[in-house]
């Protein structure tokens, strides 16, 4: 049995690993702390855990060193890397949900976000994304998960890239449910401002594109455009990728290597030729749904779909956690959502 | 291990059964059917399952019976007794979610429904509402599942109906997802028909408020309206319930009779004075959630929620085998439930 | 031509009121007012009006006395009745839409809100609810204009309270979209907290209830219990009313004194018996719905709908304004609005 | 004073038409048709119509020929053109709102719909869309209205198309609300099949992709694909369109360009640099909104925004109308939209 802390609990994400890791076997969650919510029951918060987790909130700002074997920081970036910086020693396991420990390379990293207070401890993360880096997150004590939109765009797209097929342009139109931005209170984020709308936002600014792109780049050396959309429903994300293959292929033939590339993985689901995700399918599991078409003129297109809070933050987390610890990789991400 | 079969597999309550029986550690799914989709895996109708659920729908309209232990049927009302006769025998639990076996009093349900033509089997059939008929359940071979209002607003009422303390009008106000339309095409079930919408109907003629009034009536005489308005969402009712104490009493001391009355209960929970339930809280959970507040000259509105497909439909109805098999009652409904 | 200031014109009161007083042939808008928006266009907070109304928002705490013929106050109570005192005269007609100016009777106000500093002014308003008080509305100088739950809920009753009809409890049951917490940042607001749930709110303690209280009690002494719920959609209120008439009518007479009552209003519509409004036919327009049952018994409903920010706000306070003026009633508020 | 008729006036088009013509100072609608509501008044169907516009549906199936001096037809593709035979003569304005007579070239018509019935009248018919083609819609009687995605994508990339500038691949990659699909009975339109999912559909087979592609050949011979989405809310469509410029230009300088090219166009709106657009800010009005971006090495990547039942419809409907009768363009379509 592993004892579990979470490092910011009261965000989206830090109640997902919470609602999630009450279904692991092998874990215990010893430790959820939250600075706006201290002293509190994290059931009194969400009362949907009223009766299935009552533990009360500790300040996140106290020194939890040592308490736990595994840590999850679901902190802002910036903030995230100087505590993980305290938490951090050789017996004990830190996923970072955050940006700061995503990046090998810092100077994507400080670019598109702050300066790094914790180069050493980034140099030594591994990039999190089980489908890619599984040997490598063997045994890892220092995670960096992969942002939501990188998850679904890199999935997507893996199976072609390593295989170097893809030529010119990748254009990635992604779209995310609201709790993608979390749980803060912002204009942008009211009921009234999203509803009964769409729209595109941080064209050709958002910090996800370097993270999508580094990754590209370890396979083929091609330009992404990356933009994001806000979609008027709490979870989910769908990414549209377009691009062209060096030479034409069938669908069925790209599909054949899509099923081959993932056949051992528990978490992604090749849909068969005609048929394409919906975020609905997704939603609540640790799923990645991929369909695509390819065109007689060697143009392609890919849809991929998670839910931004499991497989692309929280269930990811967890993942890479079993991986790490070297235990069943689906345990506490064995869902069976509902419909509808 | 018992041998399940859902008659009616493809509205929205068999793919809930489904959902929750996968979890149910005692029970296996040896049967699915459907007319309309007959031949085809049921994962193909509803994607999420595939990798989880890939069985093969078979016609409604064969000879089922024999076949499995239980039998949950998911049919219109009218038909589903017709069922319920060819499969009935003694070795068997037949669970109906339609109409036709809740009415002791087959007067009431004619008025409501149609001639019934099972009416010894009816006879025979208990009221599945374990909170108040746990002991009957027990053993039953043909349980009649209460409908989603009416176990709203019974759960909402029934400790104060039980000690005989409400006089005069009982108003309940009901609002549920539409979800509850089930999964026929109607126009009014259509997306632009409700969302950014919201309407009262079947204003005084909704067939639940004679099986709501039944079971008033068990306790007091007393007469209530019921009013069901559409909610724009998914899932989830919420029942506001108004009336009067023959007596004042504090909101904490109806506080302390309902926990009293519900504190064996696995599935519902009592808010503490000044919390009121949001169907969130409930969402994909067999949870009925009741807040309440009594006020110094006797009047006292009940507020509860349920999830319409879970607590009011299928989560219950699952309660039930269970309770009829005389096993764990909370098996396949130990959900923890995300947020948001 | 009336020249016309809003003050506080970035929430959706104010922008409301720029939408519709666009379309006002005699008044001209020549002040919109924002602290927080200052010095920037109006268009560019709410892109829509881009190429319709550009004009560029000055301090809301400046010295606005004199410039305008009417003034709407779109300002927090308490900030509001500061701003009245500031800017009455007995030229200028204010219309406040906060509550600061609804209660002629200022313990009930100070009871609910907060100590009154414009008490003088307060006793010389006029509850700004024209089916009920055209009469003192012309030529009104100082008009509060009423919340939008008590719009809804006081159109609903008011014929029967005139006739003095009802007899025992009114349990007023109502709903709200979104748009009616206004344009805060606060968690409650946010997406992902409204949207796929229900709930009650402020139960027992809305200050809305004194509100329609005080206005129940000028024709019966009668007591009302209010519950708000919280709405997953933008705009729309719809109040269900439960009371009891003293001796019983049928449906058909008692639509009959609704259509008596409210005969010469341009802005009420009652329904065919039988048929019940839905929000979504009122929205955008300043129409108040009305469908009602009587029962055999005596019981009786009564729904009704307004879009919050129109009848319930904005398009109420227009209508005020055009009665103060004398001028047409209906100008500025020929709305046709569309479906879906 | 022009007669207007709208046949098949029961869909979400033409209950758009009504309250759209309802503020058209020329025009009287004198025929509403509809077999399924016939008989009965739009106002019934329609309760937002009440006390508005309470005129009774006669049957589509009669002769209409001569009664009007205008028609819109709102029917399915294939009926359409049979009905615009029996009402076209050289009086009379017709404006199809089906594909029937958008296809110069009815070859591609027949590959992607049916047999074309009526080829003399399609060969004289205008393709609707004033912006490109307003001096062939001055004075014509046969008008083929655009489909909805082909407005917002077509006008997107218009201005880029007539200079020349683009090179390589075009991906448009669109989202539409369900409004979209019409107010016909199918399960895909129900609320519970669409609300909190997100979909691609119809990829690479959808009939506005040859609509779309036949007005892109018209000014440079570049290959499209167009991938449409569902998206959960009633009204709008987004595209999101991806190419490359044959030499890279500034953002500054295209934009400069799309103003250019519309400046006297009245309902196209271009963004300043940095903002893109929303379909809430085109909801309920018959503008098209336009940002872009365009980057250092070439690509460029342009938003398009509309109201799928305005412009996309019913509105440039209108618009068509008063082009054809050499009115002012704007009538009917003086629309002030409200926010939220």
């Amino acid at each position: 049995m592993w004892n579990v802390g979470i490092i910011g609990a009261t965000g989206y994400t830090g109640v997902t690993l919470i609602s999630l890791l009450l279904t692991h076997p092998l874990v215990k969650i010893t430790l959820i702390t939250s600075n706006t919510y201290k002293g509190r029951k994290v059931s009194d918060i969400f009362p949907l855990l009223k009766g299935l987790f009552e533990e009360t909130l500790v300040p996140t700002d106290e020194d939890h060193r040592g308490k736990c074997d595994v840590y999850f920081l679901c902190l802002p970036h910036g903030t995230s890397m100087e505590t993980a910086k305290t938490l951090y020693n050789d017996k004990t396991v830190i996923i970072d949900l955050s940006a700061d420990f995503r990046f090998e390379d810092l100077n994507i990293y400080e670019k598109a976000y702050v300066t790094h207070t914790a180069p050493e401890l980034a140099r030594q993360a591994v990039f999190g994304l089980p489908e890619l880096y599984r040997d490598k997150i063997k045994g890892a004590k220092m995670i960096g998960n992969p942002g939501c939109y990188p998850t679904s765009a890199i999935l997507a797209l893996y199976p072609l890239l390593q295989e170097g097929l893809l030529t010119g342009d990748i254009f990635i139109d992604s779209k995310s449910g609201v709790s993608g931005a979390g749980r803060e209170t912002k204009i942008g984020s009211l009921f009234c401002e999203v509803s009964e709308g769409f729209r595109a936002y941080n064209v050709g600014i958002h910090r996800h594109e370097p993270e999508i792109q580094k990754e590209v780049r370890k396979f083929q050396d091609l330009q992404i455009m990356f933009i994001p959309h806000l979609l008027p429903m709490n979870r989910g994300i769908l990414s549209t990728a377009y691009s062209r293959l060096e030479s034409p292929q069938t669908t069925g033939d790209i599909l054949g290597l899509y099923k081959a590339t993932y056949k051992n993985e528990p978490f992604v689901r090749i849909m068969d030729e005609g048929v394409y995700p919906d975020t609905r399918f997704t939603r609540f599991s640790n799923f990645c749904d991929i369909g695509l078409k390819a065109f007689e003129d060697g143009r392609i297109v890919i849809v991929s779909t998670i839910d931004n809070l499991i497989k692309g933050a929280s269930g990811q987390a967890i993942q890479n956690m079993n991986v790490a610890l070297g235990i069943d990789e689906t345990l506490g991400l064995k869902i069976i959502p509902q419909y509808p």
